[in-house]
């Protein structure tokens, strides 16, 4: 076979090794054994039926050909309004491109902020495809740890020290996954000025901005002198329960939308517009819809926090937003990825080990907060029982 | 603001001028003004109803969350059918990844073949996307002409000498867009013959192998020694009118479909799960439907044919395939852009210059036969009256 590029093979190098449980576990499943997992942020309903006959209303109208290449006015329209009044900071279609899902939206953005060989600093520990997106667009990344004693809060002394000549961009994402940190007023503050200090883009992944559970949601392009280094990453996916439709945007300065337009008319050639209508459609339900989607997550986190507020070798970090809990497993004497490989053999339930996510989750877990309550609290029990026993 | 890529400012660098008259052409419309806009492939009909319903029935069915990364196992198994029936060549679902898209095939497999730096050749003239969609994989694109009085078919000893150190892979395109040229077996050894011997990938990009009006479609793939360096790009666009679907896929090596895999993983995160399942109903109507899509311009191309060759001052190239023409205006004594601009100034029609594809289509001007088939020979007898005029 002729030879594949060294950058394709090399992009989930030294990625951790916690995703043997995951790997394990799909291939359980697909033997028919039942798992209990745990490990996916993936809505336990369908995205709505309203939703997708608006889809098919647009199909059936004909919208089946080649869209607008930056998304079709109306959905760009509707993306800059929703912007603007969570951050006040007056948007118009101009700083909006479509993309075909919030992952597309990093990894173009990253194309648009650095020339191959740059560096991209992001805190540790981060969602997993973050190193892999970086090296795809020819980038080097750069994790900067955050601290569990710090609720996972990166500090600008540590943004700092990562910068040198070579450095583009920071990507930071909050609510965060995995920890489930919301970043409050310093954090930011000391995110931008970073960023303005160095001339850095700042790539701000807010797909759980509906996922809020305590404090508000800061946006970093609303801080004084962002607006024309941040690029804001959206995605119906979380908000919505669209994951599976592919659909998200990326908002920043017009002329940054409108060379990224070109990209995307070499690399994706543009989003369905029957799936743009079914977001527009979605975004019109308002506020009260996406209260609705998020309000699973919030009530089971506060039940599995109750319950594991008793718990004696598992402390939970209180997450402040996203779908997640990160459990610190530490007390119970096991490597977070012994712990997980156990929790799989013994108790058949798949969580993910810190480490899937960078260095700094070491010794944690994460749990998707993603199936019915009930079950959901039966695997927290079981998860606690089977913590009892390694230290009896 | 801070600075943009240069990589991405640099996309469409040298990009022949000819897209002028489509932009124009584009505000016009914007305007209101009725043109006759024979710019763009994409078919005069909408996505078969069937096929939005069996969308819809699979999305209303539940298919929407994240669905496999590398396409379903059905609609792989469906495309790796459709390519064994067509080219004889054992093909498997290891050897198919599901893409949004044919242009996110192009780019795939680009990211796939060579490190930034690298070189690939590919008959000019090309499809208007090829060159940026090289660069935004950080390539250098390396145009080798070819020539009219070959049919556009690329000789061998061009195309070789066109090869360096740095050339990683040959990129090509049949039946073409913009020519119609349909490379026969002798193009195609040659093709083969040159990658084998400089250890190059191949790129075959088939998006319109239903659209044959004479000879039979050849796939490089099929070729001796060609299956373990070729990647064939396919589309449901064309074939089976759902540009705005956004799926497709490329066919190669199970070890480079794997690597893909992880790579798509970090670009698009997979493609929407109920859309998938719209092209696996549409692909299973099987070739009659295929042939039905490909009929009007089938039969709008022999009119078309018939009408010039009445013609003293456009002479058409007897395209063999795709749903365009290339038409010779050299007789007129104007350039392909001036003829064009013109031609809409006069007339309202719009038909892209071959200055838009490169350099060795100077002189020509493709005309898409994507209008109804009175409309179409209106135009295209407006434009032969206007042809005459300009020599008058
Ligand atoms: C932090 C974060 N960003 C981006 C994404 C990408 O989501 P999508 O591509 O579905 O929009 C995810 C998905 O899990 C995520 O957790
Ligand atoms: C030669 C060729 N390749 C690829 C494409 C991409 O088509 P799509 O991305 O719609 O599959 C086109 C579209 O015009 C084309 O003409």
């Amino acid at each position: 076979m002729a030879k594949i590029s060294d950058r394709v093979r090399g992009l989930t190098a030294g990625m951790g090794d916690g995703w043997g449980v995951y790997h394990r576990a799909r291939a359980l499943k697909a033997q028919g054994v039942a798992i209990t997992d745990l490990t996916i942020g993936e809505h336990d309903i369908r995205t709505d039926p309203a939703i997708l006959d608006a889809m098919q209303a647009s199909a059936r109208g004909g919208h089946t050909g080649y869209a607008a290449l930056a998304g079709t006015g109306d959905l760009r329209d509707a993306i800059a309004a929703r912007v603007t009044e969570r951050t006040g900071m007056r948007t118009t279609r101009e700083n909006v491109l479509v993309t075909p899902g919030g992952q597309a939206a990093l990894f173009s953005a990253l194309m648009g902020v650095m020339d191959p060989g740059a560096e991209v600093a992001l805190p540790d520990p981060y969602y997993a495809t973050y190193p892999g997106t970086v090296r795809a667009a020819g980038g080097v990344p750069v994790p900067v740890p955050t601290r569990p004693e710090d609720g996972f809060q990166p500090r600008a002394e540590a943004l700092s020290a990562a910068i040198g000549d070579r450095s583009a961009a920071l990507m930071v994402n909050s609510p965060n996954n995995p920890t489930g940190a919301v970043y409050g007023a310093e954090t930011m503050d000391g995110i931008a000025e970073v960023a303005q200090r160095h001339d850095l883009w700042l790539i701000s992944d807010e797909v759980y901005d509906t996922q809020l559970w305590s404090g508000g949601h800061l946006s970093a392009r609303a801080l004084p002198g962002m607006a024309d280094r941040t690029l804001v990453v959206g995605s119906m996916s979380k908000s919505h329960a669209m994951t599976g439709s592919r659909i998200g945007w990326l908002v920043g300065p017009p002329a940054m939308i409108a060379d990224l337009v070109v990209l995307a008319t070499h690399t994706t050639y543009g989003v369905a517009g029957f799936v743009q209508d079914a977001a527009l459609h979605a975004l019109r339900l308002g506020p009260e819809f996406e209260a609705r989607i998020a309000a699973p997550f919030r009530r089971r986190r506060a039940a599995c926090l109750e319950l594991l507020g008793q718990a004696a070798r598992i402390r939970a970090h209180p997450s402040a937003g996203a779908m997640y809990l990160m459990l610190d497993i530490r007390a119970t004497g096991l490597s977070a990825t012994a712990f997980a490989e156990r929790l799989l053999d013994e108790r058949r339930i798949a969580v993910m080990p810190g480490e899937s996510f960078g260095q700094a989750a070491a010794g944690h877990v994460r749990v998707a907060l993603t199936l019915p309550d009930d079950a959901l609290l039966n695997a927290f029990d079981s998860m606690l029982s089977f913590a009892e026993e390694i230290m009896a």
